[in-house]
């Protein structure tokens, strides 16, 4: 039932996905380590990246800001950032245009990477709390869906929210919403409790990004904001360049959740 | 005892300010509503001065950010930055320049306004709590202290934390804690508590900013974040230009403090 990677360190994880023995979604792995989102674009938008970040807090809780063209971070992990996460996307003028295990070869001098709180962080906080976790359950990647709620823009930068979503029966609701809460910098609390045609989610069926969960009768479910938004931002905004990770194949840090709650 | 202005709704209270009727300290003012803390800087700092926030959250939780050059806020409060604080000051490369009461003969098109939470939403928070706030039973401004303790740069800006202190007896240092901790876009929990001389500070009689209270025999000191840090900031890294609040002549906004909660 474990990831067969919940145990082992993050450093020792990272060394395997630089060497590309692992590549795929990395939920459940590095159990207590904080896992972080990346979007890295151009210096000429970086002020308005990190502007948006600080407008929408929930969606884009920012851990860690890389110098100008440097593929080192020192904050959050020891790690160089082209090479250590599983799988990354180029988006040009906003269309993906390729999806790749290394992007050593697409980094420039002038790109900014800008790391972010992810929700596997405040999963075992749930665990802990006796809240169910349905994809950990089914060993799938979290399922992530387009709303139709517009971010608070900034400068060039604009888009809808993404959420993840839980199913959750009525009782264990309370024990997310609180247990999240504390962790305001990885997304924190909900930011919707049912219906998904309000947010604009057609079908739950069909996530966006990541792969749909069993939904089983007389539960509900929630919503998180999601550090998938960054990409929705670059589909809509169209900047020139820019590298994500590939939804749910996030960077594994030293960084423990427990101290993200302060 | 209580403000005079403390039931008063902060627009009526701001065009008091705007008036040059109120040009004093604003503790204990329009109870329940967000104060903040201003730094103005030309926009060539506008990204160090973001990173920067980013790097060091517990001084500088950015509430709002305007557009360059537009002195109008629109989301924390619908005011004109440069007229609605009691007391500016200006900094030319990093030296105190004037304090005035209406900084428009001071704007210039290319200056943006960064909002930073202020400990005196949680003012309201301790006393509810039953924790004493010594500076509001002395009406007094909250004591400041420069420390020896050095931010987290970030491009040209550099400099060590202020903090604002509050004596407590022992038995209310716990709910201080939980109570604060709570609220992190205000500061949050306390960065120090006990011995001064341990983060640089020899004489709590001589705050670096503000006024002294009394510590009465068996009080500890405890220290919170400040957002007068910026203002340390700029006399260490010299900007060539900026304009921040007087300590404790602050914006009051419209934002309740309990929603700073989530």
């Amino acid at each position: 039932m474990k990831n067969p990677y919940a145990s082992t360190a993050p450093a020792e994880v990272r060394a395997l996905i630089r060497a590309q023995k692992i590549t795929g979604q990395t939920s459940g792995m590095c159990e207590g380590f904080a896992q972080a989102n990346l979007i890295v674009l151009p210096y000429k938008y970086a002020y308005d990246f990190l502007l948006f970040a600080q407008r929408n807090p929930k969606s884009c809780p920012v851990l860690e800001v890389s110098e100008p063209g440097d593929r080192l971070l020192r904050r959050i992990a020891q790690t160089d950032i082209a090479t250590d996460i599983p799988k990354y996307r180029i988006y040009e003028n906003g269309v993906l245009a390729a999806e790749v295990t290394d992007a050593s070869a697409y980094w420039r001098e002038d790109l900014v990477s800008f790391l972010i709180g992810c929700s596997f962080s405040f999963e075992g906080e749930l665990l802990e709390a006796g809240v169910s976790v349905r994809h950990i359950e089914q060993n799938r990647n979290v399922p992530m869906y387009l709303t139709n709620l517009p971010c608070d823009p900034a400068g060039a930068l604009h888009g809808n929210l993404v959420v993840s979503m839980r199913p959750l029966p009525p009782e264990q609701i309370v024990r997310a919403v609180t247990a999240t809460a504390a962790m305001p910098r990885v997304h924190g609390a909900p930011v919707h409790i049912g219906d998904p045609a309000q947010i604009g989610i057609a079908d739950l069926a069909k996530p966006d990004f990541g792969e749909a969960v069993t939904v089983n009768p007389g539960e509900t479910p929630v919503f998180w904001a999601c550090g998938v938004t960054p990409q929705a931002v670059v589909m809509a905004s169209k900047p020139t360049f820019a590298i994500t990770h590939a939804p749910g194949h996030m960077l594994i840090t030293d960084q423990r959740n427990v101290l993200l709650k302060d």
